[in-house]
């Protein structure tokens, strides 16, 4: 690594928007949650494919690290640049670049934001719905195969990417998939780049599918007796195919947690949280229906947000969600867990989960996208304790672990970054060989984001 | 490539179920369309996982090729075994191993047939939508990312495939996806595998998602006075956000060869046939607007099939629309294309195509997936005619570089085979190299199915 050499051979491309000061290289060490880093040796703040792919053959003849930067809302040090080098912000690059309505795509680059992009959006008709509550970036979300709390109706990145440009680690440009709505033409780069965190390539566009504004939107608020109630309606829900646009799970804990920091009057019980989208006629059946099935598993406070602002007050209280479990506990950082089950074992995976919090002086909230099978805990820790840090460590072990003998995954939508490397072979088996042999394909000097999803050479 | 070495080997595993007799072999040679090539070297039928392993520890050790087999019915010539080698036939692989309604997912060997899996389901109120018309094997439809009628309202293979099991070319076994609903673990192996057509390791077992049968289905026959109102009404529909659950486009010369094939009364026009899936109040909210816009768009004959026998008529006619459009011409052969562009672009691209085949002598009757911008000219060609081969050639060029100059793929649903080899660069430039590394990485003897997908070693 001849750092030096290959900052010089940058500023030559960008002058002051490679930066070396201290406060932005801090900035760029920085985490939402208990997992640290040091900085990087630099930041770079291109403004164009052409600028990356540059700083990606710089960086390659010098051996340099590359960390690509969104918004930094990613919850395991995905950002973090664990061995130094250049990370690269791409705050700079944040424009749409070509809106199709007929063909309800857009084409943007990776630093606008998802609620840029719909405000962009608010009067076309149309908006992008995946919704991980932070305002994450559009690049880092592909990166991390995003998701959250509308990914029940509309899918996650995974499903709303149609095609991307990544400039490889050598600075060549490939572009993925195309603007039709499907296609068969060969192996699926679209989909092998969602969700490698940056590993193989640093995304500098994407075309993404639009849905279109639902005419009619209904939500309600639903107190359950217990937990099992509230799942068992999810599952009942889900099977009788009602189209749900979000159901989202709080227990009591979150519930306070929410009561303090939103200024809501909910009963401390377990809850859930759902929209209905279509139209008028459709939306008032799904409702009818659904309230049906939530009586019969014994939800007997029920709420319907029919007004707009009733709604946003809803879904800013539920993105504020992580921040009100925080506040639970001044000083405390999170640990946020993320595991997915089959919906069959959800009720099972929540209830041993909270029999191990119950045992635990360690706090942990429970909140999730039930109708993916998706829950967090969020432990709250204190950072200067070794004992909280280690019995999170546990918890979140514990987690894992009884999500894979379920059948599930150890990260439904946060990814890997390095606070999950160590269950990628448990998870994979063999498949993380294989995912090794990609890395080695694609990155063969492994200088795009070090340290992170496969196993170190 | 020491072929007698190895299938002693094999036979030492399988017994009579490796076949070198020569009708097994000529079976194994036949494709549906113009594409042809010699016979392997012998057919493998195993019956588990654990035999596929064998077979490709030996064949590595061999150095001989090995190419999965489906139903044969792709359309590319992707399952011919360019180089000779072992075809492996998943027929007897064929069971349901798992079925977990309450997570509305199947786990199922390869050989499995899409109608096998639909009547083993009848009763459960689930179904698994992706249909290619053909009966082809569910190994076979996630090898080649098959979509069909159904694709612009549950997807496509790529949509509906959860998890895999793959052999490796070496006989490492793996395990792509979970049964959890979404997961943000790792590179999407099971991504990669969907659509490699046998290219990178060969599936033994998927994990499919399942959805509900709908309460109530509609479907509908509406003759329009051109393809472009009928196009326009698609796009129109799409865009009102009108949920259909299938909506195909027939042209005249396609109405006249289903008139005849299936004793029809359609009038020789253009027509699309549309479903609609949802509850009884939703399907005739839905159809109500649909009507709405095709008469404005022209549709003056307008059929409803309420019936279930009326349905099942129509679509089993419209499955039959390759064999009747053959028999307009008997003795001719199929050169089926297969473009998908952006919906905005689909007149242009119909347009254009019939333009170029009014002034062909080869006949070309077009129809089409076109909810998705996917559609097909079947040329009808006299095999025996090179002349009429060179002309087919040139009108399906013509369409594929069409295609991609209207920012669609040069095939929607049916794949590359060696049929489509030369247009892989045009679509791909520099990711077609990535392709190659990736084959490289998974494969680096080049056992699987080679002479397909990537550039020859
Ligand atoms: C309060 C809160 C709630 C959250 N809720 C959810 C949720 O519901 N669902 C969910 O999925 N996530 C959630 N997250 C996590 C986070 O928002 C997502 O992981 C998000 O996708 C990260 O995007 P980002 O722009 O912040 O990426 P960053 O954190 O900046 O980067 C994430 C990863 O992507 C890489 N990367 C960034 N940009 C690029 C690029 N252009 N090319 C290549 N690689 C790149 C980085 O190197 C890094 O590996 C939440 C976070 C917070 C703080
Ligand atoms: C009349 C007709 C209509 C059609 N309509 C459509 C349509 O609407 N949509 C559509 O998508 N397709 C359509 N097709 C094409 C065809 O049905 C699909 O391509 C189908 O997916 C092929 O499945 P198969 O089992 O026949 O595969 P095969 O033809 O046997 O093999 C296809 C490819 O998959 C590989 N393969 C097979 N099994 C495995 C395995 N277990 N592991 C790894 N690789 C394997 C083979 O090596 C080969 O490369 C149609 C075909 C016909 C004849």
């Amino acid at each position: 690594m001849r750092i030096d050499a290959a900052l010089g051979d940058i500023e030559a491309v960008l002058g002051e928007r490679l930066s070396r000061s201290r406060p932005v290289r801090e900035q760029h060490a920085q985490s939402e949650t208990h997992l640290h880093a040091g900085p990087p040796d630099a930041v770079a703040f291109p403004r164009s494919t052409a600028e990356v792919a540059r700083i990606a053959e710089i960086c390659t003849a010098h051996r340099v690290p590359m960390v690509g930067w969104g918004a930094g809302t990613s919850l395991e040090g995905h950002a973090l640049a664990l061995k130094g080098g250049v990370t690269i912000d791409f705050a700079q690059m944040d424009r749409i670049l070509e809106l199709r309505p007929e063909d309800m795509i857009v084409r943007v680059q990776p630093g606008l934001t998802r609620e840029g992009l719909n405000a962009a959006l608010r009067d076309t008709g149309l908006f992008f719905p995946v919704d991980p509550g932070a305002d994450a970036s559009l690049g880092g979300m592909a990166a991390t195969r995003a998701s959250g709390t509308t990914a029940v109706r509309y899918g996650t990145m995974r499903d709303n990417v149609l095609g991307l440009e990544v400039v490889l680690s050598d600075g060549r440009v490939i572009r993925t998939g195309t603007a039709a709505p499907k296609s068969s033409s060969g192996y699926d780069l679209t989909a092998l780049m969602v969700g490698s965190e940056g590993t193989l390539g640093l995304i500098t566009e994407l075309t993404l599918r639009l849905h279109g504004q639902p005419e009619a939107v209904s939500a309600a608020v639903c107190a359950f007796p217990d937990m099992g109630a509230a799942v068992g309606c999810v599952i009942e829900t889900i099977q009788h195919g009602i189209p749900m646009a979000r159901i989202e799970f709080l227990d009591a804990a979150s519930v306070t947690a929410c009561n303090a920091y939103a200024q809501m009057e909910m009963p401390a019980v377990p809850h859930l949280l759902i929209e209905f989208h279509g139209t008028e006629a459709g939306v008032a059946e799904q409702a009818e229906r659904f309230g049906e099935i939530a009586a019969e598993h014994g939800s007997a406070d029920f709420q319907w947000a029919t007004r707009t602002e009733d709604r946003a007050r809803l879904w800013k209280m539920r993105h504020a969600a992580y921040r009100a479990c925080l506040a639970l506990r001044p000083g405390a950082e999170g640990w946020v867990t993320d595991v997915c089950v089959p919906i069959s074992r959800l009720a099972e995976a929540v209830e041993e989960t909270q029999a191990d919090l119950a045992a635990s002086p360690v706090p942990g909230p429970i909140l999730g996208h039930v109708g993916d099978g998706n829950f967090h805990a969020i432990l709250l820790v204190d950072p200067q304790s070794a004992e909280e840090l280690a019995e999170a460590k546990r918890l979140s072990g514990r987690m894992a672990e009884r999500a894979l003998r379920l059948g599930g995954t150890v990260t439904g939508e946060h990814g890997i970054g390095f606070g999950k490397l160590g269950y990628m072979e448990a998870e994979h088996g063999a498949g993380w060989a294989v995912m090794g042999a990609i890395k080695q394909a694609l990155d063969p000097l492994g200088l795009l984001n070090p340290g992170k999803m496969v196993a170190s050479a």
